[in-house]
């Protein structure tokens, strides 16, 4: 037995704000190790039915949270995570969060949140939308009707368009349905940089977010202007002293933790907080993903598409083009596929038969395993029928959410596995559309991270997309990328003089070059699937382009909302 | 208590030879009932595996029978049927039967079958070839080329195109791969017509099958000519010596029932025996559809239809339009669709997920029933998902069965009653356009009998058939429409004096006008359908005409031989 000298860790905290629930992770600034993490849910969760407490009802789209369950469950991870990680307080040098995006917080001046605010408590425009609010879609309408004849509004940085879930539309739907709420609204703020205020008791506004979701271009001069936003509603330009233009740019220490914070979570007062992000944007410098070139897809319920370029210009259907955002002076695209997970998780709870369940049973494994297992036998590209991965309609590069799913192909002979794998396939043909998109526009795609959940759920998934791409994809070691990317934020808003590094892409490098795996493509798989791929971009133009009638009638007919989220 | 004077019935019996079994019923000619019925399995099935004894192998798509599994199952359905109808066998004054189609004997002059020869009984060539023996595809296509350039083997009235399932093929096939074996056989006769050559001791040919199955067209003078056979292959034309040339027509009496025959089945000697039918074409007189303009939905696995015309013109798809093959004077149209009932069982058996067995357990009903209730709950034409009913192909109008099935409209809410009403909705449109071709071609439909399993088995079906035809659908009363027309044809070659018919038309109307249920479309229901009926046709042209290859080329990849067969 050999003694050695432990020295002190050196540590940075990340938390990472999702749809259900706040993780926290410790990571160890000279390994990149997460020492501890810990989970905790919301405790209201989704807020779609009613409000809490009064009980007053929803309609249909809405999706709100309460701001106060985003602070119970940051004290609940992070005092959690530092207990698992076996680590001494001393040693934790910063602390940042990412959250969904675009979730907005209505509060006062003094950053309370409306929903805290007795009178307006059973008001649901003074709760927190949450990112899939999309009740605001008719606002978000007409804002892409003007957008086409206002410069200001311009949204071809934003493929085209400006979705429900953003800034924009949310503020306007407030200011029509509620204007009493809307005048007592002191701030819109992004989740994100809201939790950060609380942390540091000043207030800023991630440029990051401003860009990607409240149509704030640098190259344009700002946010749209009070005359667009009047003739929109005539005195809606009021929103604009109710957005910060104070702008952090991604990795800056934007305050220090202030002490009833740091008593509340256990960790030193005056530690460095860094800018808030959203969270899937904070898994660039997790996956080492700092420079231009490399492309990082988050892979989860839906899959998101982020890359940095020297240039900036319009590339169809990517949801974003945003300079500064992530890494200061590059620009941000970003883009991605609607519902793969969740398309692949209908496909296991709705289309699998009960022979199929008995025989996972019988083999000790689930049903996803023996799909899995049952699909891997087929050859590439002889798959016997092929798919459109449109169970959430078409993010890039159609920016179409009413299109739909499809499977052609069925016989007799059709069995479960050849569906699953269609659906793979389809997933991976469209992300070779993507990359063939950027490439078309002259944005180069040189290598490839994967993060998430679904590249440690779908080996398959992840080699078919190494195959149909035909490059190699590899996979984050971190389970929990978001959080990894904020503590490394943390690291940077540190500083070197405290044991964090000079810059995202030093703590990248340092940090986020751990890999799982790597998925090589096979050429001969690769040259197989040309001709399924071919047929895949066939029906992508059928459906997606020249008829895209008949999906949209379809979509029409729902007669369940659930059909309809992007 | 009243007495009634019991009058001795007079009856026929009928017996359907299926694909599987033998059925023979006992039809009381007073009233059409059915007075006992009974079933026989045949001993060795289908093979399509290996010979019985021998256990020579056989390749793929090869599906032979046993014909003396047929005479095994004649007596022991027929006697079974006669003790179950409490009636004595003096009552029984005609047989008749029906039989799958083509089904090909190769047999002696005297009708032994070559497989009962004992130098041949392990060559596969010797066995019967069952209608879905597919493996004469390359002679099919050489026949369909060799079509194109010759006036006397016009394939017009067959809907462009001869099946792999027909006699020219089989007899090709049996010429090019055991020369030994086509020089033995002294006749290629139909399954229909050799049954009958047992029971009456002398050989005859029925007009039917000659005029669907065999290419034989009495307004162009016959069979294919010596010279077009020599053409496919030198000294084919010794086939046309293997053919009989004397013709019986439907209802015809053929001979009368053999001593040997009237003691094995318990009947008695010297009672009419009629022309042998094809089983679906049989059930014409027993649905009372003698007349032009009454069509007959044969449904089972697939659906067969089949409608008289006073003219005779080529429809798209139809797979024959042949004189006096029916009714004598009239032209019999047959057209249909692959695979329908067989699509359902495959969804039932691949795609309902465990959780909705487990419902259909708790509800005491079977999962077919289940799904049948939730999904009569979707509002006509509201439907969010749309098919092609395409899994075995498409036989009219298209008449590809390199076709395949297709879904499009999944979502994250699509359910699994969704997809099953829309594969009941795509055979609906299907039957739509099939009418839709009949009278767009000048041969009207004025109503509708459907008859065979399937109505009886799916109500929502029948009543989605009216809604999206925007007409009555009357069912047959009879379960066995195959038997029933068997023993109507019995009745008919038996004649008046006997107690019998004088025509088919006289015997369809007294035995084959009762009905189960009639189903009315409901105007609204029809009206909300127009717009889902618009775009399968569009998927139908853009599938099956615009670009087949992209169903051809996922067909083109079967893996599994259970795919191909239509």
């Amino acid at each position: 037995m050999s003694a050695t000298i432990e020295r002190p860790a050196v540590c940075t905290i990340g938390v990472d704000f999702g749809t259900e629930s706040a993780r926290a992770v410790v990571v160890d600034l000279s390994s990149g190790r997460e020492l501890g993490e810990c989970t905790s849910d919301y405790p209201s969760g989704v807020i779609s039915d009613a409000l809490p407490g009064s009980g007053v009802l929803l309609a249909a789209d809405w999706a709100l949270q309460d701001a106060d369950d985003y602070l119970r469950c940051l004290t609940e991870a992070v005092t959690g995570a530092l207990a698992a990680s076996g680590t001494g307080a001393s040693s934790i040098i910063g602390i940042a969060i990412d959250a969904t995006a675009c979730t907005i917080v209505p509060a006062l001046a003094d950053s309370t949140p409306l929903s805290r605010v007795a009178d307006l408590r059973d008001q649901p425009h003074a709760w927190v939308k949450l990112w899939k609010h999309h009740a605001a879609q008719p606002q978000a309408d007409r804002i892409n009707n003007l957008a086409e004849t206002v410069d200001d509004l311009d949204v071809t940085p934003y493929g085209g368009r400006v979705s429900s879930e953003w800034l924009l539309p949310k503020a306007l739907q407030v200011f029509e349905e509620a204007r009493n709420v809307f005048e007592r609204t002191e701030r819109f703020i992004e989740a994100q940089d809201w939790i950060t205020w609380q942390l540091t008791g000043t207030e800023s506004r991630s440029a990051q977010a401003a860009g990607f979701k409240a149509n704030f271009r640098v190259e344009a001069g700002g946010y749209a202007s009070a005359s667009t936003l009047d003739a929109l509603a005539p005195g809606f330009s009021a929103l604009l002293d109710r957005l910060s233009t104070e702008f952090s740019p991604a990795g800056a220490q934007v305050g220090s933790l202030v002490p009833a914070w740091a008593e509340a979570l256990g960790l030193p007062a005056g530690i460095a907080v860094a800018t808030g992000s959203m969270d899937a944007q904070v898994t660039m410098v997790a996956c080492d993903a700092t420079a231009p070139g490399r492309m990082v897809l988050v892979m989860g319920t839906s899959v998101c598409n982020l890359l940095l370029s020297e240039t900036g210009r319009p590339v169809a259907g990517v949801a974003g083009v945003v300079r500064d955002a992530i890494i200061p002076g590059t620009w941000a695209y970003e883009a991605g596929q609607a519902g793969i997970g969740d398309m692949f998780g209908w496909f296991v709870r709705n289309s699998v038969p009960a022979s199929y369940v008995e025989q996972a049973t019988s083999l000790g494994i689930d049903v996803f395993s023996h799909l899995e297992s049952l699909a891997t036998t087929i050859e590439s590209g002889r798959n016997t029928v092929l798919a459109l991965d449109w169970w959430s309609g078409n993010r890039s590069p159609l920016a179409d959410s009413a299109l739909s799913g499809a499977v052609i192909g069925y016989s007799l002979g059709t069995k479960p596995e050849n569906v699953y794998r269609a659906l793979l396939e389809a997933a991976a043909f469209g992300q070779r559309a993507i990359i063939d998109t950027f490439e078309a526009a002259g944005i180069l795609v040189e290598d490839i991270v994967a993060c998430g959940g679904l590249p440690h759920k779908s080996p398959l998934f992840m080699q078919l997309l190494a195959d149909i791409t035909g490059r190699e994809i590899q996979v984050s070691q971190s389970a929990q990328a978001g959080a990894l990317g904020a503590a490394i934020h943390a690291a940077v808003a540190a500083g070197p003089a405290a044991g964090g590094f000079a810059s995202l892409d030093q703590a990248g490098h340092a940090l986020g070059a751990l890999r799982s795996h790597v998925y090589s493509p096979n050429p001969a798989a690769t040259a197989a699937y040309e001709s399924a791929y071919a047929d895949y971009l066939g029906l992508v133009d059928y459906f997606g382009r020249q008829n895209v009638g008949v999906m949209h009638r379809l979509k029409g007919r729902v007669y369940d909302d659930a059909a309809t989220s992007q």
